[in-house]
Order: structure tokens, then sequence, then C-alpha cells
């Protein structure tokens, strides 16, 4: 049968399940990427689940988010997280190397193999021909297991594109061009697929652009042929013997196809505060900027930085812009330095920071107060940049130069620059000794803890009859954001459950986890798509260890939905939306659980109102059960011992 | 009649008294200096005055102390600072171009020329000839308003350097010896001129992290000579035309000498907690180490970036150190870039931030729990790292960079390099657009400030009676840490007085404000040693804010009695020590402060305990008229208008 890159993809790494559209399979990982953020979790849990050494072929850990080390905090868990990486045979790359998807991109990424991330954007190494999902923190762990992580076969779209992009267009273009036709729900159970010989005018970093932020489609990921310009980066990063073509064979069938010319693309822009609210720069020109942010995992490469150094000139930015550069990764760095970049960057007054996260998720770098922030980052969700009230444009690095030297969002090409010819260097600097290799004699590292690193609490499987009274009542589109703080004034505790809980629903009632507390637990009752937003698995653990024992709500976030099973906590939908209007904060409810079946009714009893109301839960009998055991890591707990 | 150095300059700048050891005088400043942290407090101080243009020849503000940006609040008061001097005639330097001091040294410092700096380590500039001492926020904005600044007519310290420092013996040395030498108490009522051959051997930047540091013996400030080595450095940065000689006559007077013979020093290290507990880096060598943190304003010269490159040589640092370098300044940056330093120090791994105060006063890399942290920035204080049970060590570049490649305390020379030997650059890159020169129409200026920024409250003139409540009872040697807490989580809201207020005593007394507020204000009693640490004039502005009316205390830390002159708060000291037992917290006391007059005791009637306690003011009549009328504030603003 002829297949598609990402069916040779899926195929390679099938464990369970069949190829069909719709149909649940479960794939196995060949590797594993975590980061600090979310790591600290996926770590813990590996912990919790009693391993000691991960069952992949290669699992790799970077440190790149939490870097301010306001306190001791961070500091800590990179410690911790440097001798469990060790002990558990996962490879470490020291704090400030880079940002995790580049550097996997750089150094681990093959085409052909299957990689599961600890973050959302571990989809960029499509851009080298890789199937690579970003999972939460809980999963990340199960993949370090060896376990398969399960999905839905998606559908496969063939993005084709023609052409070739004109001078000061470049990558970011294309994917904001796709998000613009297909918004951010287009790519919900689709794998973007890309071909064309539009590809072959595109390097690995371009390529990894549109991967990493064909995120914000809500794509199960995206990916790219394997051909020779993924050889030569490969060869450039001193890995050639681990190239291997790919591509779809002829006559592939796709569930659809988008055509994009690249020789048509402009210079787009995502006004605020979606990255799908796309329009042509000239539409905003003109418009007054205070902060331009570059770099990140999305625009950090050595072309990003040149185009940037090309267009800025040395020349002073201007006076009332606050403009700051997170280059990707050290080789970017110092790539860049060799090729008198940098300092033409350093001379314009750009802030160059070191290579990390940063203020992508409002680790630093806020904008003002009501700061109009132009940024090369893949998301400009309403308050992500630390600053509620800030107006984020998201944008490509030749937007973001032009603007930070005019103090106007404008467009590149109206400042008849000469176009930059840009060629990926034979060879890049070889920084491969970043990576802290696993100990030869694991049994002696002790794991070194500080006092905020507390272990996952206990979460004991659930009883049969459940009962208790509503804690809180909330409505429609609570966010990840809502149930749990964001910024980083909390990301520093938020693998310390016990702490984090204190400050649960923190935005909608100060008392919440007080009197969560004081009850011993009860109900949360939600209105539609109920924990959308990040894929923060806190918003389950949290209410569960405050003692919830099940969310109803009109509907659920689908992400939060897999947070919910993996630690334990029952999602209950109104069959009627109205009866949502018959449960008050404060009434007492109470349910049997054992009744509880996949597609089938149940009785929920609201004792305070006197009245029966009839819910149902989304999941499948297998996330039931995993439910009842007190959350799959319950499950794994048990399949590992 | 002979003159030394310090006399010269403070000739050149007298206003008001005489020359005489021991007796108040008053100096104008031709420079100011102030920055973000204590900047926003001085330009509100300087607003609430009613002045719109400061009144000296120059006046410089830096953005590089509150440059994490974790949300709206230090980005707002970045803007606010750019507006407001752009309207008040102050030169900005824009943010992430470099650390005040050094800057300052390279920009815009003058032999000769007095400059008065919101900021201890102000003092750098006496590496090139110029009177610099360190103030508080108000006594900043007291020197912008062209008011004297007044002190006590310092003793003169000829410090004498003779043969030359041996290879791998670094400036920072000399700053250490004279600290074993002379303690931190060593230089109080002092002013440290430098002598002798041996400052021939020293160009400006090495000159200025002794005078930096000099900070730390408690010395009012430093001075070197100005020769042909500071005419080099001005060259070297655009200026010579501002050079003038500066050195003391022959057989002018003394009031000590202390001689230090470089050829004899051997590389030294401050142990925790006091920059003055030094001992050779051999007594230590061996000992583990977790952290180096090189640069800042003390040792982040080209000469030390140079210097830690030469020993790094790019090998990979240890894998237990986590390294950062903060170079001091953008300059520095292109410069150490062009000579393929910064190259090499990427590639062995170090972390280079923008170049910003950042870790050295707790704004970022924090150390570990326990963490052994080395670093060449001037202090070691307990808790300053952000981390309260690191044990921080100060060393000089060469040793930190050892350090960090072995994975535990080295002498440099041990590592058997070659030496390195450093020439100056005859010119160094020209930055000087990093500068933003105050605007031409400054009545076009329109201030922005964000939600954070609260104008100073008013203080009123005090009343002749006062009574009231003894709010909190303290213990010996509060420090201005325990008034108002310190680091990172709350520099963003120091300068809300409001806001700030609320967490007043909070390390000793989480209820000390509510009940402050709730009583109208009341009584503080304390033992000796009162108000010690920081030059925080929040110290004395949160309690007064609250409605506190007077300290009682054993005795009172120099710079903290300034601060309550300044904003109105009376400090009284027990005649007899015993008295503190007569007083517990909650009691009533009552005064009359009408009485109170220099030297002369007052009677405190404690209500409670139907007792009468004998009291004195530690102040000059001057200052206590000062704190009558509302503190100096209202006084400078009645002069003013």
């Amino acid at each position: 049968m002829k297949q598609t890159i990402t069916e040779k993809l899926i195929a390679a790494s099938l464990a369970e399940g069949e190829m069909i559209r719709g149909q649940r399979i479960g794939i196995l990982a060949d590797q594993t990427l975590s980061h600090d953020l979310n790591g600290v979790m996926s770590y813990q849990a590996f912990e919790a689940m009693g391993l000691d050494k991960v069952k992949v072929d290669l699992a790799v850990h970077y440190i790149d988010h939490n870097m301010i080390q306001a306190d001791y905090k961070n500091s800590d868990d990179h410690r911790y997280l440097q001798d469990i990486t060790a002990k558990a045979g996962v490879i470490c790359s020291r704090p400030g190397s880079g940002i995790c998807h580049q550097l996997h991109l750089e150094h681990w990424a093959r085409p052909g193999k299957t990689l599961i991330g600890g973050d959302s954007h571990t989809v960029a190494a499509g851009g080298i021909g890789m199937l690579s999902i970003g999972v939460g923190g809980f999963d990340g762990a199960v993949a370090m297991a060896g376990e398969p992580f399960y999905l839905t076969m998606p559908k496969i779209v063939n993005v084709q594109l023609i052409g070739k992009l004109p001078p000061f267009v470049s990558a970011k273009n294309i994917i904001l061009e796709l998000l613009r036709r297909i918004s951010v729900h287009g790519g919900v159970g689709k794998i973007l697929e890309y071909s064309g010989l539009g590809v072959e005018t595109l390097n690995v970093a371009e390529r990894s652009t549109v991967t990493n932020m064909g995120q914000e489609t809500g794509a199960t990921t995206s990916v790219f042929p394997s051909d020779e310009n993924t050889r030569k980066w490969m060869r450039a990063y001193h890995r050639e013997e681990q190239w291997v073509p790919l591509a779809a064979d002829e006559g592939a069938v796709y569930d659809e196809t988008i055509v994009i010319d690249l020789t048509k693309l402009e210079p787009l822009i995502a006004i605020p505060h979606q990255p799908d609210k796309v329009v042509s720069v000239r539409e905003v020109s003109g418009t007054k900027v205070d902060q331009v942010m570059m770099g990140s995992c999305t625009n950090g490469s050595l072309q990003d930085i040149l185009s940037v150094a090309h267009i800025l000139g040395g020349n002073p930015i201007h006076r009332d812009v606050d403009t700051g550069l997170y280059p990707a990764t050290r080789t970017v760095i110092r790539e860049s330095i060799a090729r008198g970049a940098h300092d033409k960057i350093l001379a314009s007054g750009v802030r160059i920071f070191e290579p990390v996260c940063g203020g992508c998720n409002g680790c630093g770098f806020a904008p003002q107060t009501n700061g109009v922030s132009l940024r090369t980052t893949p998301r400009n969700f309403l308050g992500r940049s630390g600053t509620a009230s800030a107006q984020v444009y998201l944008v490509s690095p030749e937007v973001a130069a032009a603007s930070a030297l005019t103090g106007v969002i404008t467009d590149p090409r109206d400042l008849n620059l000469p176009p930059l010819t840009y060629e990926m260097p034979e060879v890049f600097a070889d920084d491969r000794d970043m990576f802290q290799l696993p100990s030869a004699e694991p049994e002696k590292i002790t794991i070194r803890r500080g006092p905020n690193s507390k272990p996952i609490p206990e979460m004991p499987s659930l009883p049969d009859v459940t009962s208790g009274e509503v804690l809180v009542k909330v409505g429609d589109d609570i966010t990840t954001d809502h149930i749990v703080p964001a910024g980083a004034n909390y990301t520093p505790i938020r693998s310390n459950i016990p702490e984090f809980s204190k400050h649960a629903f923190k935005v909608v009632d100060e008392t919440f986890a007080e009197r969560a507390q004081k009850a011993g637990g009860g109900f949360i009752v939600g209105g539609s798509n109920y924990g959308q937003g990040s894929s923060r698995e806190q918003a389950a653990m949290v209410p569960r260890y405050l003692g919830v024992k099940a969310v109803i709500a009109k509907s659920f976030a689908r992400l939060h939905l897999a947070n919910m099973v993996n630690w334990g906590l029952f999602p209950l939908m109104f069959i009627d939306a109205k009866d949502y209007d018959k449960i008050g904060q404060g009434d007492y409810l109470a349910m049997d659980t054992d009744r509880l079946k996949e597609g089938e009714n149940l009785i929920l009893r609201n004792e305070t109102k006197k009245m029966d109301i009839i819910v149902a839960s989304p999941l499948c009998q297998a996330d039931l059960d995993a439910v009842k055991a007190g959350g799959r890591i319950n499950q794994v707990k048990d399949r590992q011992r």
C-alpha cells in the first residue's frame, strides 16, 4: 500500500491498534525529551512508579525554562534534575546550553524515529522528518517507562508548498499563513504533512519554525520529508551517519490537501490575542511599539539571528522600544559571533539574553502595562507574556527587527535594504560537550532535593460511593490558569503539590483551597470547555490533592480530560446543559461511581435541593477504570512493579 | 598648605563648613548617578519636591538592577524612569547597556569632580580620581536638586601601594588584603587615598575594582590619583580632553598610612558571610563548589573577562558547577567578542547574561540550598544571593575561573598556565549612542506611570505631644531586611509605599502592618544597632507611613539614622540600656517632643507600667528640626518652592 510519511512513521512505532482513522492506537517512543519546568513532575512520577532506569533508546533532558533563579527553588530543581537524569540513564543538557527544541534538532532528532516530549512544542522535531508529539509531564514519564502513548489515529493533511519565499518573507510567514487559513482549531485530530517543490527551498531550521508553530493549529504534529537538506543539516552537526531519507510514496492518500504558494506570501502578523488572528503587516503598520522580543524556539536559529543583524546593521534601535533577543542555542550564539552578527546586534542596543525560553512564557522580559510587544515566539495568548494588559503580536524576525528600528510596526520591505543571502554553514561549532552523559555508576549517585521538593502525594483508588459539597461553581471557558495560577511567581512551586494547592482557584475565589481542605474535598461545577489552555497537569492534580472527587461541567477541553484520567478525577457532563442551573455552590451531592460505565447515564443526587440530575462521563471504559484506580499513575505503578 | 587628593576634591565642591576633621561639611555634586532600583524613589521624591529640572552639571540615570521583568512592574518602572529623566534633563542609559558604576567610569566620570550617586558602590568612580559618594535615594534626589550633601569631614588614610601584582593575582586581591587588615569597620569615618609606585602599575579598571569594594570597609569613599593611565583610559573612551592630572602635594598630611606590597600578595578569598573574613585561597582549596558567578560592577571589566577566557581556554567547566558571567557593559562584551574571549567562555559552558547587576543582589542566579557559591562580587552577606542557606565566598576572576574548571576552590597558580599579558585597547568601541539624551522639548513629555507606581505619601510635620502603643519590641541587630523585606519578590514594589508597607516586619511578626494601621501608629522598641544593613530608606518610610512616631532603641546604625531624619521618624536612645526591659510590647507611651533638644534628656512616660523612662536623641539640632518638620523631604520642598 502507498504510504504517507506519517503512516511510515506511525507504522514504525506502532505498539497497539491499527492505523485506521479515528481508532485508538498506542505508539512507542524511540526518544523522549523533558525540560525543567514540566520535567520535575515527570521525574517525580517516574520515581513514584518505582522506576530507576529509562526504557527508551534515548532520553534527553534540558534545563531551559525556569532559569530566573530568584531564590533556591529553581536552582534546587536543576540540581535534582541533573542528579536524577545521571542516575536514570538520561542525557542532560547543562543549564544555559540552549532551548530544548532547537538543541534536540541540532544534536539528537532523527528522521524516521518517534519522539515523545513533555512540552507542546516538541513537534518542532517534525522539521527533520521525525514523528514528534508533545505530551504532559506524566505522559512523558510513561514514555520514559517504555509504555505506549495512546492517541486517536489522526487524519493526514497534505500541505503542498510551491514556489520560493521572496526576500524579507521568512519561514514564519508560512505557518502564519496556515493559521490564517485553518485557525487554531483547524489542525485538531490531524497531522500536517508537508510536500511539494517548495520544501526543497527550506533548510531544517526553517522547516522547524513551521512545525514548531504548527502546534498552534491544534494538530497532533507536523512533519517534513527527510531529504538532501536534512542530510546537510545533520552533516553540519557532525552526525551525517544518522541520516535516512524519508518521503511519501507516490500516490499516497491524504484526507485533505492545502496548497501554499510561497512566492505570493507577504509579511504577516498575528494580532492580539490568538496566533490565528493573522493579517498582513501592512494592515497594522504604523502602530506604535513598546517592546520587541526576538529569538525563542520558533525563531532563534542562526539564519534568524543573521537576518536580524542584517536589518539592524548596527544602527540604534528606536529609543522607545525595549528590544531583547533570546538566541536558541549556544552554538547559534557562537556562529553568530563568528559572523559579526552578534556585534552588530549589540551595537544597535538590543539586549541579548542567555539562550533560554525566558520571556516567551512569562519568565522574564514582561512588557509594560498596556505595552505593545512584537514577538517572534509561537504564542500570544492573553497574559502569557507575564503582563495581563499587554498587546502581543506575533511576527517574523524581519518584521521584529524593522519595527525595533522605526518604533512602529513596519514591513521590512519598506526599509529598501538589499536582500540577505543565507548559506547554512558546512559545519557548525562542535558543542557536544554541553551534554552531560548518564553516570557509569548510577548506584553511587545520591539524589539531592531542596526543601521545595515534595514527592507526589499518594492518591489512593476512589471509593464507589462518593458525596460532598460543591466547593466552587464556575462559568464557561475556565482555563488551567484559573484552576492553578501561571507566571514566574508560581512556576518554581509547580511541582510542590501541597504548596501549589494553596493557590488553587486563586483567580476566581481566594477561599477555595482553605474551604476544600476543611470540607475534606467535594465537587467542582463548571460550564463549557472546562480546563482549556495549557497542558498543565497540576490543574487536575491539585483539585484531586484537595479531595475533589469529580468535576461536573457542560464540556471539557481535550488535554485536561487526559490529565484527569492520569491523576484520578472524574469528569461528568450534564446530559441536559440546563441542569447546570440546578446546582448551586455549597449544595451537597452524592453519586454511586460504581455505576459509572462508558456511554451510560448516572444519577447525581442533589441532597440540598432534593433533585436528581442526569450526568455521564465522556471517558471510554479503559479511562474510567484508570480514574477508579486513582489515576493512570497507579495503574502504571502496578504494572511496573 | 600641602593638600591630599581628598582635600583638593572636597575643597572644590565645598558649599558649607570647613575642612576640619570631625566637622560637619556640605558639598555640592558636579554629577549625580541614579539607577532603577533606588531611582524610582529618588525621582518620586524629586517630583514631590516640586522640581522639574535637575540642578547639577550632569545627571546620569542607569537601568541595570531590576531587570528580571517577571511582570509589568519592572518594565513600567523603566518606562517611568525613561520618561522622567528625559523631562528632567537627565541622561538615561537604556536597559541592558551595562552596570551603572562601570558605564559611569567609561563615559562620564571625571578626575577632580564630585559625584553623588544613589547606590553605595558609586565609590567605584574613585578609580578615575573623582570624589564619589554613595547615598540613599532621597539624598540622591537632594543632590539632583542642587542642594548640598552633608557629611562629617572624614579622616584621610594614605594607602601606599608598592611593587607589582604577580601573575594570577589581580586587583581584587588588593582590596581583599585591605579588608583582611582593617575589617568591615576599618574605614568608617575615613577616606582611603591611594598612592605609591604600585598605583602606576594599575589601569583605571583595576583601580575601580579596589575603590568599588572599598565600600565594604565602611569608608566614606576611596580615591586614586589621576595620571597618565587615567588619561589613556579617557582617550580610549573618546574623551581625552576631559582629563586633568590630580595628585597629592608633596608633604601632604594624612591621618594614617597603610602599606601594601603588591609583589607579596597571593590569591585571597573572603569566606562566608562577611567581606573581611579573608584567608588565602590555599587555606580553603579543595572545598567543593556548586556555583560560580563572575563579572559584576567589581570584576566585569574587559581585563577580567579576558583573564577568565585565558584560564578557561574553552575547556569544559566541571559538571557540578553552574557557572555564570555578568560582563559589566555592552562595550566590554563587544571587545571581548572581538578578541575571541567570548567564544572561548561560551565553549567552556559558562552562561553569559546581559550586562546587569543580576545575581549580585539576589535578582537572579541564586545558588542552590546550602550551595557553595564563588563570586567575584563585592558582598557575601548572609542571604544577599537570594538563597539564605548559601555559602558565598568572594574571589578574584582568576580564582573563580580556575574553580569552575576543577569543581573545587582552586588557586589559579596551581593550573600551571602561562601568564596573561593584558594590554588595554588604545580605543574601545564607541557605544555612546546607548545614552538617551534629555528631551529638547520636555514640556511635551507626559510621564507614564503603571498601576504599581504610587506617589510618595504626604508626611505632615509632627505634633508636639505624641502618644501611642508599642507596636513591636525587637532585639539587637535588627536589619533593614527585618524592617522591610529584601529579594526579587519585593524589589518591584519597593517604591510603592502603601503596598510595600503591608510587608513591614514580616520576618519578625506577620501581624505588625495590620496592627499598626489599626492602632493609627505608635512606637517601635529595639535593641542595639537598630537598622543595620542596606541603605534602604524604606525601612524608615514604611514605619512612618504606618504612623510610627519614634523608635526607642539602645543604639542605631548610621545610615538608618540619616534615613529617619530624611523621612521624619524620631530616633530615641535609652540613657540606661537596662530601661529596655521597662517597656513591653503593647505598652502605652507618651512624650512631649517639643522638649526634645540636641544633647538634652527627655522623659518618656510608660502609662501602662506607670513608669518614667529617660531617653535622648542621638541627632543634632538641625536634624531634630528636620524630623519635626516631618522629614528633610518637607524642608527641601519648602526651600525649593
